[in-house]
């Protein structure tokens, strides 16, 4: 018997939800009937797994409704759990409009005259997908829609702590007989998650650098791909050529959208030194224009923090800061209402590398404002770190590119924040230790769930000439 | 201090040669030195690097007798060491001409109107390659060349068993100053090849499944990319439609070449029922006409067993074989000659997968024989086994092809054996145990060696629609 894992409301701070581990036995029986059923779905053909996709689709918009209640019980924010369950359809779309040519095989010439080539692709049969609580939908699934296009069969493992989206996600799969076989979501923690890489040909995991690594050895214990989207200290760089007004909303948003909870939001902000007084003060002026989505979720852009831990961390950095000796401007402080945690955008400076607000992932919507004096300073500070997931410049274009070649990121927005959040086309790898394998977007996305297989053919039937000489 | 290791040779069985494996420290200040080198390396741009490259290939030619007498001390063998080296040169010629187009980074059309996309590729700076003693040059090598024309810096690491090819090497790559700083080899054991994977950006591993294993954990624990070919147990499969002539000498070729010293050699034989007799007599026939290069290495066309490990494991399988009921046709045993260790062209009959040389690597010039009354059997016998790394399959093309889409490995030969190690256009990965990570083949080989970067910049500049109302 596993035991019930307890599940907290981060706005009441009541456990009100129980989710049931399945035990690692039966998990892998149905690991087993899911890679079973991976059959017929890659005998589906593509147009027939759009087709079921889009049937999912349906269901999921008549049952709208209850999936954005039961999101915002998991997150406690209301606006974006609309944007996520928007992004989510519309990259099912999305998908459908690009597999088709992603999917097709490309027939090669050959420099050796008898030797023709055809290139096919096989899709790993089974992926399982491990995503963390901060999107609980898009995460769960960005990875699920383009492998599932693949004719891969996905096993889903939310975190545990925001699982209740997964009951209407379940109820509409459920409606499309070609997809409930290959297309499933458990429930647990960490050794759910565990058992599930040990029955799996490809893992996905999006979430702690901890975690990360346990994910990325186990799966290398078994010589199977694994995809890691791990954290990240997403540096902004504004320059003296930037837009101010401009800068500030970016960063703003970019730091605060989602309570900070987002692995590409802007945790540090390095500004010239003579726009510094002018820039901190704008974004202040900015930050307190924002309210908390309290009492009610209609209220306000600043939902709780999901995460009881994340509160502890967020705390602790700003802590250690102001012991350090740097300056709050507002917010600042972990307020607890109504029994959740919430904590208002909040801007310091005199900040440092000495401070965890600079170094570490702090997950909050912090934004420590530092100045630099010479761009190749601003750059260096922007390298160094063990991140090197996304990252934002402001400035003239021709300025922010070149400093933009400069940063060690997989992603860099000019101009504006976390762009890739919007255009999923760039191709990306997480740099350092934000993560692993090949790019999450753009056409590798759904290439990588697909193992690449060689068919060479001898096109005569003579002897070629290298072969030993054993004729009479 | 670090203690010297001294080296057999495979003809003599003297230990007649010496390495000195580099102190950890010092093996750590050299991936320094080399990492901080790539950076001009880089700049050189590709015209540059590409002339680097055609240096050292002169100065290889130039120097190349002394290269074949230090690889055929290495490996006991002539033929397939000159093979080696004109294989090693083309190789550098056939990556000169493919990365100009390879290397071009594609600006992409977006779907949404105020952001533009710059699409770009930056080299992992530093590449540790491991390389194995069975081709000890071309295997040291076949990712080296790309890693250096992507702008990587690469320190290889060759087997300690067949080290002595290194020296002529380096005096090549000492006349080129471009490539002298970034392209080193050190000597060494597993030790130093693992103190290099802590010191390196991305490691490339040819070799066994265990130490492939350890390879691969120890690259997740520092999130960087591990590219593994490890072992493979080829499956050879031979329909009734199969042209026999031809079968038999391309199975002889593709199990016997370098004594069977090859990852993809065919290491088991499935053949229809009605042909079985004919097929396996013709095979012993054509075997018994093989010799060993013995006295000297102009003669015959079988080199020694190059590690004395692999002559153990040999023995131990046939032996394993007859204890279960195999039927030894020609060679069977582990001659000493002169000191080294040979085996001539096995042939074995009455096999299965009980058999330690049907299941495991053997390496060695061993083909056991086995009959199969339908296809599917032959298929499922095919697909029985840890590894996937390549097959063959010999029928009408047709039905060849129908078998091949059947087999879990990366690159299947139809009509012929190993017809990989020819053509080098098809990208394909290794499946199962055989290994991990993108093809080593096509135009993947190269872009494996970078990671892609977006460059997403905001064209407008009004707020966007999403940011948070913060105007007055």
């Amino acid at each position: 018997m596993t035991k019930p894992i307890e599940v907290r409301n981060p706005r009441t701070g009541k456990f009100d939800y129980v989710i049931i581990p399945p035990p690692p036995r039966l998990l892998a029986q149905q690991c087993k009937r899911t890679r079973r059923a991976q059959v017929r779905w890659q005998q589906l053909g593509l147009e027939g797994r759009i087709e079921a996709l889009q049937q999912w689709k349906e269901a999921i918009l008549s049952g709208r409704d209850r999936l954005t209640e039961a999101l915002v019980n998991d997150t406690g924010r209301l606006s974006t759990s609309v944007l996520e369950i928007d992004s989510f359809l519309s990259s099912i779309d999305r998908w459908c409009k690009l597999a088709p040519e992603l999917l097709q095989d490309s027939a090669k010439n050959t420099a050796i005259p008898f030797i023709a080539l055809q290139q096919t692709s096989v899709p790993y049969p089974l992926v399982g997908v491990i995503s963390p609580w901060n999107f609980p939908l898009l995460l769960s699934t960005i990875d699920t829609i383009p492998a599932l296009l693949a004719g891969c069969a996905v096993i889903v493992k939310p975190s545990e702590i925001a699982p209740r989206f997964v009951a209407p996600l379940k109820t509409a799969i459920s409606v499309v007989p070609e997809l409930r076989d290959v297309l499933t979501f458990v429930e647990g923690a960490g050794e759910t998650g565990s058992a599930l890489i040990d029955n799996v040909d490809l893992v996905c995991f999006t979430g702690s650098v901890a975690t990360g690594r346990k994910v990325a050895e186990a799966a290398a214990k078994q010589f199977i791909p694994a995809f890691l989207e791990l954290g990240g200290k997403d540096p902004a760089i504004v320059l003296e050529s930037a837009n101010l007004e401009l800068a500030t909303s970016a960063i703003l948003w970019g730091s605060v959208v989602n309570t900070g909870q987002s692995c590409l939001s802007i945790e540090r902000i390095y500004v010239a030194e003579s726009i510094f007084e002018k820039f901190y003060h704008q974004l202040v002026a900015k930050a307190h224009r924002l309210q908390l989505a309290y009492p009610t979720v209609e209220s306000g852009e600043i939902g709780p923090i999901i995460a009881e831990k994340q509160a502890a961390i967020i705390s602790n950095h700003l802590l250690d800061a102001v012991e350090k000796g740097a300056v709050i401007h507002c917010g600042g402080v972990i307020e607890d209402l109504g029994g959740g945690w919430w904590c208002r955008p909040t801007v310091l400076t005199q900040v440092n590398h000495s401070m965890k607000v600079m170094t570490e992932e702090t997950f909050g919507p912090i934004m420590p404002v530092m100045s630099f004096s010479k761009v190749e300073e601003a750059v260096s500070l922007a390298n160094d770190s063990i991140y090197g997931l996304s990252a934002a410049v402001f400035a003239s274009e021709a300025e922010a590119l070149e400093v933009a070649q400069q940063i060690d990121a997989g992603a860099i927005s000019i101009n504006d924040a976390a762009l890739t959040a919007l255009m999923h086309e760039g191709e990306k790898n997480a740099f350092k230790f934000s993560g692993m394998g090949g790019s999450r977007m753009g056409a590798a996305a759904l290439k990588r769930f697909m193992r690449k297989k060689a068919i060479l053919i001898k096109t005569n039937d003579t002897n070629d000439p290298w072969w030993f000489e054993t004729g009479e």
